[in-house]
């Protein structure tokens, strides 16, 4: 294990974030929020040293890393991020248990959206800022982000890329990681600013208008208001929509119509099944909510908005979906677990992975039939490699066995069996918010500190992929140094 | 498609349910009940004209099948089962509804016991008989059960044990697969005549005995009493818990210990993991429920017989588990995937694919670790071939779109989303009682006519592990004709 290279790395993510805090800073100036600033200067203060100090010890020659280091940065990574980005919260005051700041920011982070806020209106404007900033921060993946911005030549970076970035096969859009990481975050920034001026265009306040965008963009879904997004108007509720369904489309399909390849996007197979799903649910919820609203573009915009929310992730509302038929529920409850397309900002199982597994059981089948016949699977007009597929399949396993570990630690808290599974869902899936007790218009806040640091190991093991914080944290990978 | 064999076997299928039948009606004899007796003999008469007609109608000279074929016969040969097996319920008035009398049915054949009757105890001696024993029949299998006891060279009865029998690795014990199915019968015959004398000479009614015993056997669950096995007596409790863990055990490993090769058992990786799984659970719900009995013996007991009952997938129950805790009724539930061991005639996923999905987890692991590793997975002292590795881990896939699409098409019903979840987990891995609506002391009576007919395909999808039936309804399958 390259020890120097991993503490150095998360050395440097550490003063990144210190970087990223300034922007809160401008926030808190501006509202005149003078705790809330000192807050927030006095952790830009702890990051430098901590940062500093890792950067300073670790210096080393070889810059190469393996796989497994490459997974074990990601996930020291994301802890130290979680840890330095929770001060400003308890500095300040706002959030003073340490428990509900680390999970609030792990939420934020991992564009989870999930939040232990009783009254969020409450909070400083600095601070409202930063926890949907980290959202922003989170969706795309800080260290793809380091990638894009610090020159350097790691050997490895195609490790830390493929550890961060969800879905199950990472493309380098173009020969060399630093340049593919740099053209995902350009088209990140464009499509949030184009949200913003929509909204903000719309009759959105300004700072609503950025808050809101960013937690668009990264999927994650803070709300700032007690009522979610129940009180902005028809308009901005579609743009949102519409935004949030951008969001949990593969990037690499908004890079290749730059490009002007369109017959790639149109025959994208993971677009259609995204497109299908999304069309089904949304008609099928439409109809059952019907009786509620009495009103036909009511209806289809909740739908619409609900749909939008939980299949990408994102885990806004605009009406509370917990007192919904068990139909539209039921629908919800499984869009939590497809989640949206590999290569986006969203969390979830992924729907290319759920593509690949009806091709895999189509092809099983057929092989049942004709135990002679053999075929490959194709998708997006490439034949998929078999140790993909086999892969696919093992983290579906290993994905069922976390959600009920997750599942089973949480039911020693005495909440229903219903608000219990869709905790978990929401935030091993990074959605947000879930059913009965956890509802759209519920929170996290009863939850007692053990479970809280459970549903926040849960969130980072859902946003990078289960993998690497087992490696992380399973003794063979420490205890392997002498070889 | 060999048309022509595959109906003469449901046919042969049918007669034999008519010679099955005949054992009610010595009950009905005894107990005098004459109208329970018309029914029963009037079913006989029809089975013995509709199985005779259709082995008169399709004799052929090619006796081999292929894959396909076996397939198509055990999903034909289940259905059939079922729809002559309704009728005394139907004839006699007893269960006058056709999706009541056939869900009842299903729910016998396939081992579930989920019951629509809302008062058991108002029934005839002879059905319900009947309906524990189709528990007896469904539990090892009839087609094995026809192999076993009829006279024939049929090169393709190895692929029809294959399809009937659960668990992702069937093994002949004997090189002759008729000479299987007959050790096995007799195991299984053999112990379920252990387990009724250890009931009757413990006090129990023969009636009672026997009933219960037979059910056991085919980890069916049916009860014959109000408030389910809650009633009788804690050895006669403990005797039943006892044998429900027997038969969740591979019948292989009787069989091992038969002809003495007792070393090879107590290897068994699948045994271990099936009784630390018992042990865990057992403790944990014991210290769990223990403020509601205040008392360590019944705690214990109700403990055991609850964990074996849902993991076996048997379905008695002596408490109603839905009025416990949270942690208890999660590991129930989680315990309701599990299911018993491949091999037995219990329900689920089956121990075996857990225990070989962690080990393929385990082995991804070390190779994300060491990309260039490779390694054999081992199971049962044997190296365990690739492609078995691969088709577990796509039963899983299916296994789980399958229970998504039950699910949600049984959110139609306006039932409470734990009824639903629970509901279909109940069918589907042929357990019997569920949580909330469908809890041990209510009943499915409330569903409508569709979401009935809906669990009793689940409930077969369940017990022939999913591809008998998808094969047979897949068009494919039907337009191969002239290949």
């Amino acid at each position: 294990m390259n020890y120097k290279m991993v503490l150095a790395t998360t050395g440097k993510i550490i003063l990144t974030e210190a970087g990223l805090l300034l922007l809160p800073v401008v926030v808190s100036l501006i509202y005149g929020e003078y705790n809330t600033l000192r807050a927030l200067l006095l952790t830009i203060a702890i990051a430098l040293a901590i940062g500093g100090l890792l950067q300073l010890f670790n210096r080393t020659k070889r810059k190469d890393i393996f796989a497994s280091e490459g997974f074990v940065t990601v996930a020291f990574a994301w802890i130290a991020l979680s840890l330095i980005g929770c001060l400003p919260f308890i500095i300040s005051g706002e959030i003073p248990n340490f428990f509900d700041a680390f999970f609030e920011t792990v939420s934020g982070f991992t564009t989870t959206g999930s939040s232990i806020l009783r009254d969020v209106e409450a909070m400083s404007h600095g601070l409202l800022f930063w926890r949907s900033f980290t959202h922003w921060v989170g969706g795309m993946g800080v260290l793809v982000f380091v990638m894009a911005i610090v020159p350097s030549n790691n050997k490895g970076s195609m490790h830390i890329m493929r550890a961060e970035m969800p879905g199950p096969i990472i493309g380098k859009l173009v020969p060399r990681v630093k340049e593919t990481a740099k053209i995902l975050y350009l088209i990140y920034i464009a499509m949030t600013v184009l949200e913003i001026a929509f909204l903000f265009f719309g009759g959105m306040e300004l700072f609503d208008s950025i808050v809101l965008s960013v937690g668009t963009a990264g999927t994650g879904g803070f709300a700032i208001k007690g009522d979610g997004l129940a009180g902005y108007t028809p308009y901005q509720q579609w743009v949102i929509t519409i935004f949030m369904l951008l969001f949990g489309v593969n990037f690499n399909l908004y890079y290749l119509m730059l490009i002007r390849r369109f017959k790639s996007v149109i025959k994208s197979g993971e677009l259609w099944f995204y497109i299908g799903v999304v069309l089904v649910s949304t008609t099928l919820i439409t109809s059952n909510i019907y009786p509620l609203y009495q009103n036909i573009s009511d209806s289809l915009r909740h739908s619409a908005f609900q749909v939008a929310t939980i299949i990408t992730t994102t885990g806004y509302s605009t009406a509370d979906f917990n007192l919904w038929p068990g139909l539209s529920k039921g629908i919800l409850f499984i869009l939590m677990f497809i989640g949206g397309c590999a290569g986006s900002t969203a969390g979830g199982f992924k729907v290319s992975r759920v593509v690949l597994l009806f091709k895999t059981i189509g092809r099983e089948i057929k092989h049942l039939l004709r135990p002679r016949s053999v075929s490959k699977i194709r998708f997006e007009g490439k034949t998929v490699e078999e140790t993909t597929v086999v892969s696919v399949c093992i983290y579906l396993a290993v994905y069922i066995i976390c959600f009920v570990g997750i599942f089973l630690l949480l039911s020693f808290e005495s909440f229903s069996f219903e608000t219990n599974v869709s905790a978990t869902a929401a935030c091993f899936n990074n959605i947000g918010p879930g059913f009965d007790s956890v509802g759209p218009m519920a929170n996290f806040a009863d939850y007692s500190p053990f479970s809280k640091v459970l549903l926040s190991f849960a969130m980072l093991l859902g946003r990078l992929e289960i993998f690497p914080l087992i490696i992380a944290f399973s003794p063979t990978t420490w205890m392997k140094r002498y070889r």
